[in-house]
């Protein structure tokens, strides 16, 4: 533990590296690299000891108005397990805390909306973001991050469905219905939510790169609740949009969501140049069926986590042994981090990727 | 509304029809048939008000003890719809309320146990099923419905996993931490409970097709919570003698489970003649993939249901023109008619499957 940690801080003292050669950025370039990258969705926050000695109980839009607090966090998982890259601590609902529209995240339950948006009239509530009043605090914390950083910070964004998904029902969902029965009854309703949603995670997306961020991720975790023609009729064009524009910031953009194994040609042909998977799909198959044209990143089940450590590593060089026909690949999960994880399993894995997972498979021919 | 409750009406007064000549064992063999049938999973209950006004407050597994009240509710969606099939009135845990081993089923929750299995002892509390006591009821209710009905009845049991989960979870879960976590640590105390499980659900089957059922599925809900990888490693082989002892039933089998769209080929290489599909994959691909191997069923989103008629309709349609890759084809929701479903909805959908679903494909070549 004691080396890891001492190893990871030295890493950090160093100054400004050039990230653009770090291990992470090369892999989603789809460049040469000598080793497979690790980092956990969710590595910041709930499962770690030193988070909630400094978390205190306010709800979390209200730390994330303390950029130091929401840097800190973000450093804490890569000082102990030496990942790849930190991913800023903050949530796809920020954006929207300041636009006075009743959103907030409530401890144990995940976002809640006051009023749910049910018509034309609740769309238009949603103004424009102001990035230099309403994403001030998470310009800051990235810069505070990426100053102490020497891995790349990632950062990132929800996806319009799943954005629109909270605004419409109100409060997570199983089944969303009451989004799809919206999507299809006022389809002009959903199309203007999720044009207003695409301009502001471009424009949140913009302003962590600006100030920092190497790579960005889109977490549009509830897309596989679509069925495909309901995807392609309704929800495609605005991620092509979303693909386009933020390919266009400079840094590469990994699209992730869940349940998405009955979609995910259609997510491969979106053109973000790498996709996140969920632990349902068979990453060999997955890797020799897409691993051409995407960089794949996962797919570990978060829930094995929560077994001996022994298990957990035979399921981890499972998925590394998998992994070896994607030319391009990110060790991650398959979801967040769950909540009871023992941080000495993250560790044992980062410590097995980094000695196993080295990847001679030559560079990709893209 | 009126002239189908009659139409539906008269045809449940012939007498014995033969049901090998049926359209849904015939498309589920894979025979030719002139039209798609149509049913739909939770059809009986929940959303129909005839059922509330009978059911009363008893929790479920009381109502089971009572063949008649059980018969009823089976038939009232046949009378209503002029569905091309019934479905027993039960739940998947109903085999194991008589065991002595704390299983109910709580209204709003779904089934718990009061003692969730987590060793050999607790999996040792399992003792074989005594058809003649412990599922006689069962059997009644099903000889009443088959006296009364000119549709097949569909019987049904739960999958090995999926009763599993709830043994071991004690409630329904998310993310099957527990059960996966069990697996994963003591592999023997699953297989001696999954064994267990699958001779249940022979035990059940065999009981429900000596009785008169003509058809029966297997509902492995939660199966798609697994990775492919523990699916393989432990829970296949309980599911490739499930099917090969089923089979030997002389009746179609049906196997549906939801977010399967990463096991499909898994799913289709068990051997079950019949394969249900929730509504995250692409029927039409899934059919050009699949469909020369297995009878499809499903997959319209129940969500959908809760639109307008003509969009739910015009979803229908679409899910209609994809089954046409598909040579033998059950028309279905890709999950349970939720609870707040307008009957009207369901009503609509039985016509215009009725009248748009000929199947002139001619017949498969099996």
């Amino acid at each position: 533990m004691g080396g890891r940690v001492d190893s990871a801080t030295s890493a950090m003292t160093m100054m400004n590296p050039d990230l653009r050669s770090s291990i992470l950025v090369k892999t989603l370039r789809r460049e040469f690299t000598d080793r497979v990258p690790v980092w956990f969705m969710r590595q910041a926050g709930r499962s770690l000891p030193e988070y909630r000695e400094i978390r205190g109980v306010d709800s979390i839009l209200k730390v994330l108005t303390k950029p130091d607090l929401a840097a800190e966090i973000t450093l804490q998982p890569v000082r102990r397990y030496g990942v790849d890259a930190a991913i800023l601590y903050s949530d796809i609902m920020a954006p929207l805390a300041n636009l006075d529209i009743g959103v907030d995240i409530r401890a144990g339950v995940g976002p809640v909306v006051e009023e749910p948006f049910r018509s034309i009239r609740d769309v238009k509530r949603l103004r424009p973001l102001d990035p230099s009043v309403d994403l001030a605090a998470m310009a800051s914390a990235v810069e505070l991050c990426v100053d102490e950083l020497a891995v790349p910070l990632i950062g990132f964004c929800g996806g319009p469905f799943t954005i629109a998904s909270y605004l419409i029902e109100g409060r997570p969902s199983r089944s969303h219905a009451t989004v799809k029965k919206l999507m299809l009854e006022e389809p002009n309703v959903f199309h203007e939510l999720a044009d207003r949603l695409v301009d502001m995670a471009i424009a949140t997306l913009t302003v962590q790169v600006t100030h920092g961020a190497s790579v960005v991720q889109i977490f549009d975790s509830w897309i596989g609740t679509l069925s495909p023609w309901m995807f392609r009729e309704l929800v495609r064009p605005h991620l092509q949009r979303l693909a386009y524009e933020s390919v266009q910031l400079g840094v590469p953009v990994i699209y992730f969501g869940v349940e998405t194994a009955g979609l995910l040609k259609d997510l491969v042909e979106l053109g973000f140049p790498a996709l996140g998977l969920d632990w349902r799909v068979d990453l060999a198959s997955i890797a020799t069926r897409f691993g051409s044209k995407v960089a794949l990143q996962g797919n570990l089940d978060p829930s094995i986590l929560l077994a001996p450590t022994t298990q957990v590593l035979s399921a981890t060089e499972q998925i590394l042994a998998a992994s070896s026909q994607a030319p391009s690949y990110v060790f991650n999960l398959g979801h967040g981090v769950l909540p009871e994880t023992n941080p000495e399993t993250l560790a044992a894995i980062v410590n097995l990727v980094h000695e196993r997972g080295a990847n001679l498979r030559g560079a990709s021919e893209l």
